[in-house]
């Protein structure tokens, strides 16, 4: 069998399987996460097993430690991915939810009703525990799914995948609900993303190369998540102790991560007094200021900062800094460097708030709060399959709603149309 | 310049426009599209004259009778689309609308913000009034909008573009926010289509070659229509009259829209009694039935029926018929031959009509109405830009809602992530 003809059948056996995934209640959904969580349990040392097998060639190959740590695969690791599966299992089930249910002047009364996208295909680098985590998110939300994960971590998870299959199989939902791509060949990728016969959705999660090649070369609508190139807008009628508080959790609580802030903007009116402050404490946290003319002027430790500056995510200890006029230059700053990801003011004044939110036209806007809060878990979505960058159809982070869509439903007595 | 030159210079354009047209308020978009109808009246010779221009044209080269009947435009048709633009008017604003707002334990407020995509692009055929329509629900949506019309209207359609810039400048709005595309070249859609950076949607409005062809080669999300296969399942409990009143209206009022019903499935405990009558009304409307073999048991003059009839949306005064078991073959029936457009069931049983409303995979699925209520005006959308027959992003009829995307806001008082 070519590696075509390998992946048009599991896209085939995947169309066959949604449509047994999408009907199947809330209770064997549930049931199937919980033995899932338990088969995962019990083949603790099976999975360490395989795991270890995978680090073993890895090292072999002369990965990375980093690398090597996001593929390892401890005793805690598999118990987290255990209580995760729990935890997607007391969510609240999206599929079948009926809203906006109106009668029309016709006598019908319309309404939608949310649906499974179908069959998600989930492209992801060596983390086995995503494994278990797209599994849970996709079945729960009624889709079927295609995984693939990245090639250092094949056995790993496949460990993983026979239990998701064991849970499947207890609740009688065909195996193929979930498949796991068991060869390496990276030829495999480039089928999966052309098959919009079988595949409904691709959600890429890993490197922006990954991304952004998957994007190109897609015939299947992607849900993707480029850079977090964040702002915090320091406003005239900022809160000084707000503006220094949200500034260095936004910049220094976590440096990697996609809601850190890379740029800071400040209002002309109260650099003067505000932003030595701003500074001394970044300065305090390791963070290096790379800013405007005026920055410098005001920041004696602050260096210039290039245009490509601007533009950049640091994920590191570094900050932009830009001395702005007032929130039309802040937000046209923001409209151009911004990779829409999250973006925050600080700011009093209810009329500048207000305009902040309106305005500013990225997939989470913030008011007085940190740009760390962007985060499924911490919106209450309850999980996330990833952050959109994009517009269509799901922007910010994405949860199990993200996996649906909504169908139009008539509920008549016989009416037909004049 | 060249075309591609000339495509991006338009793309910046809209780009640029997109951010006055997001933040316009209500009132200013309302006034823009009274004023486009009033220009559109005022300028009624010249849209006559240009309209005579390309008929001429059209003529010249012997275009059929359907293509000139849609190109040209009557006094009427002008009187309809200033009334259009009115009525548009007349919506309500999506763009700002605050949903879900739910306070997190971290403090911060989490809600969802209703905005717009950014830049739509419409590609259509030779109907002038489209120009029109078009423009006004980009506009209310706080869309920019770049538009190519077929090349037999471009004076129609430049006259009538003309009209929609005085309507933006008489409120402040720059004139770029709504762009006619002014060259007959079909390369500039081949342009249009693979501009991220400057389009956030495709709407293609036309034939299905013109769809698929813009759907294979778009680098930019497509809201796209393509067949109307649509079923009426008779199940064992239907109300006979229901059904006979519903497939006579789903069949037969209109023939060529693609809501009409082209396939009849009914339950073979009814069949013998209720099949003739049905097909007695169908003969009589001069519908031809192509049946299985029980069909043209029981209906003398039904003619056999291919696999290729039971995919085909006949668009004509044919309809493919099957006997089938029950809901479930009915189901699966559908599942493999419908264009997942919209489906009807006609049942007095409760939990057959709940199982075909949870488990049809189609944008839209009724229970006792006809299929020709799938459309946004009946729906009570106000307005409609298309169908979607796809699943991402929007499904069914798409009014000035699915012309918008929702932002996360967060409403914080200098909360920071713990």
């Amino acid at each position: 069998m070519t590696l075509q003809d390998k992946l048009t059948h599991i896209g085939q056996a995947a169309r066959a399987a949604s449509r047994a995934v999408a009907r199947a209640s809330t209770r064997d959904k549930n049931a199937a996460l919980i033995a899932m969580a338990n088969a995962i349990r019990n083949q603790k040392e099976q999975l360490l097993a395989a795991n270890a097998d995978d680090r073993a060639t890895a090292r072999a190959k002369g990965l990375d430690a980093a690398m090597t740590d996001r593929l390892t695969l401890t005793e805690k690791g598999i118990e987290a991915m255990a209580e995760g599966l729990e935890q997607v299992a007391a969510l609240p089930d999206p599929v079948g939810e009926v809203t906006d249910l109106k009668r029309r002047p016709s006598g019908i009364q319309v309404g939608k009703m949310r649906v499974p996208l179908g069959v998600v295909g989930i492209i992801y680098e060596a983390r086995p525990n995503v494994t278990a985590d797209a599994a849970a998110l996709c079945l729960k939300s009624g889709n079927a799914a295609i995984l693939r994960g990245g090639k250092e971590a094949i056995r790993s998870n496949q460990a993983i995948a026979a239990c998701v299959k064991q849970g499947l199989a207890a609740v009688g939902l065909p195996e193929t609900a979930v498949q796991v791509i068991d060869t390496t060949d990276r030829a495999a990728v480039g089928y999966l993303i052309t098959m919009p016969e079988y595949v409904d959705v691709i959600v890429p999660r890993g490197g922006k190369g990954l991304i952004e090649r998957i994007s190109r070369e897609a015939r299947v609508p992607v849900i993707k998540h480029l850079d977090g190139n964040c702002h915090v807008y320091v406003d005239s009628a900022a809160d000084p102790q707000k503006a220094i508080n949200i500034v260095e959790n936004a910049k220094t609580q976590r440096l990697g991560t996609c809601n850190t802030a890379e740029s800071l903007l400040i209002a002309r009116p109260v650099a003067a007094s505000l932003l030595p402050k701003i500074a001394a404490m970044l300065t305090a946290n390791g963070v290096e200021i790379r800013g405007c003319e005026e920055t410098c002027a005001l920041v004696a430790n602050a260096k210039p900062a290039t245009i490509e500056d601007y533009a950049t995510e640091f994920l590191a200890a570094i900050i932009s800094c830009k001395v702005v006029a007032d929130i039309d230059e802040a937000m046209a700053h923001i409209n151009q460097y911004s990779s829409a990801h999250t973006e925050a003011i600080v700011t009093e004044n209810y009329t500048t708030a207000l305009r902040f939110l309106r305005e500013v036209d990225s997939a989470s806007v913030m008011v007085n709060a940190s740009t760390r809060f962007a985060d499924g878990f911490e919106y209450g979505l309850g999980a996330e399959i990833g952050i959109s960058t994009d517009k269509f159809h799901a922007r910010g982070p994405v949860g199990l709603e993200g996996l649906t869509s909504q169908k139009w439903i008539v509920l008549g007595n016989g009416e037909v149309r004049g």
